[in-house]
């Protein structure tokens, strides 16, 4: 992990611009704010390009989309475009039903993202290869890699599956991240906060693939350390244990990580 | 308790699809992801049919019902019929306004619903019955039996009213629950995500009786067990060990159950 | 502080009617229900009225404003000035956009509201006094009593402003609050929640220094309790505690804190 990156990230408190979705609104503020960014939410048509345009950086999410939101997804993306800050699109449940798939073709023909992050049974979907799923999540086992190549090939960006192991295509590194803990499965939008804080990594002047890599292995390492603390015994009190664990230094938790 | 259902419940983990109020989203999800199954929430219009179709049950909840929710909740409903899955009503605060009158009324015509539940002020409206509201909350104490009786009666449905104790009416046997714990009362939407997991519970194959019983038994029981906890000093932590507690085995529950 | 003041607000049990930011409204729900009131939440512009009118007092607040939103805040607003509840009006992110400080512009004229409370940098805006700010956040440093003055005489309210010091002014008396704790700043909806705490306190028949003042000094120490507790590692377990410390009785709280 490049700890210098993660300091520059916290030294820069970039203001991330979220249209996300109502079930993890909360969370997700709350988890960029512990780890050292500024999270602001806006969704109202009149004044979304104005936020993206103030912010250093943007994040879609269309767990809960409705016809407004999807038309102030545009809108904040053309701004975001045109300031030239970066934006991360995850296409939650986007294999659940035509209105999302029909909402993502439509965003990405409108506006150019810099990563688009899901899971398997998410991306698989995008990519054209068969997948099973079950509502919004994943389930089952495939070639990731394959997945995030056509991917990237496909919408010329960078391509994130997260799972047990992360998947990583830029259009010239392929990456992987082993770190992590089953118990991010058992919480609503770890994924989704994994795209917040991923959005937040963009906005230094790092590599793509470090700035990804050192995103995924951190979050992941906050998940491994929440879970081996002696007052985690399941689903909620771990949650609680993660943000703390978010605004904690990578090498204190490496060094107390069982 | 039986527990073989409670097995059932989470080996068939059913997608479940909310439609439920924004105060409550986040911890809905998260204690029925916790507990076993699988939450999906969607609201558009344009995707409601679709996601009620690919579910194994759909939860109604009129919290902070909008017009175009309270639409999404018909063709919902009309889908969740079609597909001959079950459907858990909640009429949130349904006393408080005319606006919420109306809403019921008009969803109870246009879908047959597996369960209403609610608490006692909110049944006793419904049922014709006088009770003392305040906001959304019941106050004040009456006769649960009569208002499970006569809502079971006029819907032609299984009616579940919630409080200290519980009382359940099918058509054809009244049912009480006596586990539970105050703290209940101390967090808010611990009745809204009782609804959730009630739905999940529907989905098996076993009587209607022994599955709500069973869901509101083990509800309690987790609620007991985690207000047991000694870390547990108010709501906040209570909250966050209850989210634990649904994932737990009942029987390992019942053996530390102070 | 008061505390006899506390314990009439937890007796009254004031029903609070939200119109409040997506982002925390669960947060803000579980916080006051903690604390001892009654919260209640409806958007939807045909029963803002009705509920307003059924309520004590009416928190408005603007951080994830859409249209049909704002229209329900006036027509709320105007049910609980007709009615003679207090209102608590937080600007959140009013200098953000333009579309937040149009909508505060036309709340003002249309609503009377008993406070206006908001971090430097929202009330600085309001006052045309020069002030930096970041998305929703305010930074640095400036003449708060000046900020407070200039907006009570400007919307003839009283003015709070909230920070390391929070400073308020009745139009009469100048004041000051020292207690808190900067975890207050680590988790979202601090203020958010504070502003449902103070119209809580605004429901009873005191003077309105010794309201607000009481409010604020209750919500600082409950902050210092959570924040000495042994189990507190940072933000989200800061939460829990928080919600807990306030469910107690304050002079508990003075004796055991750190």
């Amino acid at each position: 992990m490049k700890q210098n990156i993660v300091n520059k990230v916290r030294e820069k408190q970039p203001l991330i611009h979220h249209i996300t979705n109502k079930v993890v609104m909360n969370f997700t503020a709350n988890g960029l704010l512990s780890f050292g960014a500024a999270p602001v939410m806006a969704i109202a048509e009149e004044e979304v390009a104005d936020m993206a345009t103030a912010a250093d950086g943007l994040l879609i999410n269309i767990g809960t989309l409705t016809t407004t939101e999807y038309e102030a997804m545009i809108l904040a993306g053309k701004a975001a475009n045109d300031k030239g800050i970066p934006i991360v699109l995850d296409p939650v449940g986007v294999a659940a039903t035509s209105y999302r798939r029909q909402a993502i073709e439509n965003i990405l023909q409108a506006v150019k993202v810099t990563v688009i992050k899901g899971n398997a049974g998410e991306m698989a979907y995008l990519a054209g290869i068969p997948w099973e799923t079950k509502g919004v999540d994943s389930i089952g086992d495939g070639n990731a890699d394959e997945i995030v190549k056509k991917i990237a090939k496909l919408y010329d960006t960078t391509a994130v599956v997260t799972g047990k192991v992360d998947t990583i295509y830029t259009g010239k590194q392929l990456l992987h991240n082993n770190k992590g803990h089953v118990y991010l499965q058992r919480i609503t939008g770890a994924g989704c906060l994994l795209g917040s804080i991923l959005t937040a990594f963009l906005t230094t002047d790092d590599s793509i693939e470090d700035k990804i890599l050192t995103a995924l292995e951190f979050y992941g390492l906050a998940a491994e350390y929440a879970a081996s603390q002696p007052n985690v015994t399941g689903p909620g009190t771990f949650k609680a244990h993660f943000i703390d664990a978010l605004s904690f230094d990578p090498s204190y938790m490496e060094v107390n990580n069982d």
